[in-house]
């Protein structure tokens, strides 16, 4: 089956590819054989039943192009991160919304029910939800990203309703740890302050160390995004929108794990500098969630900041 | 000052500007003199400081052509209502979205910041709210109209937050007695029910006598509108959604009310027939609300049925 992959030259995407293409995940009951990728640029993945198409995703036209006989589904995951979106208005407006809307149009206008998965984000919650999230609580973000993708879930959850798409939300914690370079989202430090000191490059902090965020490897999200992908639509009929497990772990405790993994020199290139912006949005994301749902789904957690750090030290040398 | 009002021309809208001009309105701090009416029909008030223009409100080029120096703000109160919107999915989605979007981008490019009036709806609470909806509720629409409405109120909280727009949000209960005709609202019948009695007319009732529902008359609400565009900034600026006061009633009780106002035989006109199709959208609305807040803010709330029945009754008697 075929599968088409916005956003399949980024981070997530490719690896998401590539899970999907590779032999371990046969076992999940999803027959992904070809996928397009669809971004502004060309996906890094070279493998045969990989077709990589740059285009504009807000193109509903270009979108409509690339759904063929054996399309199965779209996992939307092209998006502009929370900074970008909050700085440039109109990018944000144009890409997360109304491409997510050219998307559910063209999957809508098809003639067969596609299944869509769209990631979405803790950006949602803002002021008002508490410390910790529980699976009904009250959207209110504080940011345009969060809107936008606030707005997103509700039209795959309305889309889906309708029977126009089988939609299938996740809201991603913060992943880390990010390889490569910084980027313009809010969290981005998240990564740095581990990533950067691995290298012995400094890294400055914009948030309090006190500061608890929700977090995910890399490795776990993509594993909970294919299993969204895969999951029997009846599990998940009345409610659309899952809250994906993760780990709270304060910046405090973070860096305490990356001195138990690399020693106080390798802690010590951190420094704090408080940037009232950044500590704005990120301060205002929930730090904590019950994710009773998405357990007994099946999703998985990372097991400890500890062992996320592993992973990464692990994906560096294998590659 | 000027003010723009898009459903000028509809039931509340009509009602909207005739109070705006009304001298009893002066106290409130509004010094509304002039008002422009954008609707697809003809604004049916003869007053020589209201102009009436037919049109498409989603025409972002029309909107913006109708904002003056004067301007001080638009109340947005067109919309296509719940029962049209779930089966005309694509007028719904124009209208309620679209339209309300462009809108905002008309104020957004407007030189000064506009004041935004926005009708959402208890639509946009579906299932897992419990009976009960509390001001942090979780907002789940199960109906496309409470999807666009609740997409409003993210776009016109976020818009706000940018400074673009000073953006109020009313969420109003479903509104009795209505005068004239049945419309497309799922929520038609409740004003039938009284309506058509009490002229002599049979009318059915397509959901059940223990149904509750949210209830507040015209003229409160119109009140409340007023009082949304008056209010302080300051005092809605961390939240810019309002759940408006209401009243809970059964239809049992709505039918007890009119049996007292107009007697058993009013009553007799009434009969049940289910219709699966109102009642799916009709139940999943909530039946009662916490409006501390908005009592707080100094919102209005009708002292019972009867009197809704009774001020129907007079308002009848009086056109």
């Amino acid at each position: 089956m075929h599968l088409i992959v916005t956003g399949g030259a980024g981070f997530l995407g490719s690896r998401l590819i590539s899970a999907l293409l590779s032999p371990k995940n046969e076992r999940l009951g999803l027959d992904v054989t070809h996928i397009t990728s669809l971004d502004r640029v060309a996906c890094p993945l070279d493998h045969p039943n990989v077709e990589s198409v740059i285009g504009d995703i807000e193109d509903p036209g270009l979108v409509r192009s690339l759904i063929r006989e054996d399309t199965f589904g779209i996992a939307h995951l092209a998006a502009i991160v929370s900074s970008q979106a909050e700085s440039d208005f109109e990018l944000g407006m144009h890409v997360n919304l109304d491409a997510t809307r050219a998307i559910l149009d063209a999957c809508r206008l098809h003639s067969k029910r596609l299944r869509l998965l769209f990631t979405s984000s803790l950006a949602v919650f803002g002021a008002g939800v508490g410390r910790r999230v529980e699976d009904h609580s009250c959207v209110k973000p504080r940011s345009s990203y969060g809107t936008q993708k606030a707005i997103g879930e509700l039209l795959v959850s309305d889309y889906s309703r309708h029977g126009f798409v089988d939609g299938r939300v996740c809201r991603l914690p913060t992943i880390v740890v990010r390889p490569g370079r910084p980027n313009a989202a809010a969290s981005s430090f998240a990564s740095g302050i581990i990533r950067e000191p691995l290298s012995g490059v400094p890294s400055v902090c914009p948030v309090s160390p006190s500061l608890s965020m929700w977090l995910s490897s890399p490795e776990t999200v993509i594993d909970n995004l294919i299993h969204a992908l895969a999951i029997e639509e009846r599990l998940i009929d009345e409610d659309r929108v899952i809250n994906l497990p993760g780990i709270s772990v304060s910046v405090e405790d973070m860096l305490g794990a990356l001195e138990r993994q690399a020693g106080k020199e390798t802690r010590s290139l951190v420094s704090f500098e408080h940037d009232a912006r950044i500590d704005a949005i990120v301060s205002s994301w929930p730090e904590s969630f019950d994710t009773q749902r998405a357990d007994a789904l099946g999703f998985h957690t990372d097991a400890g900041f500890d062992a996320i750090i592993d992973k990464f030290i692990a994906s560096r040398s294998s590659t």
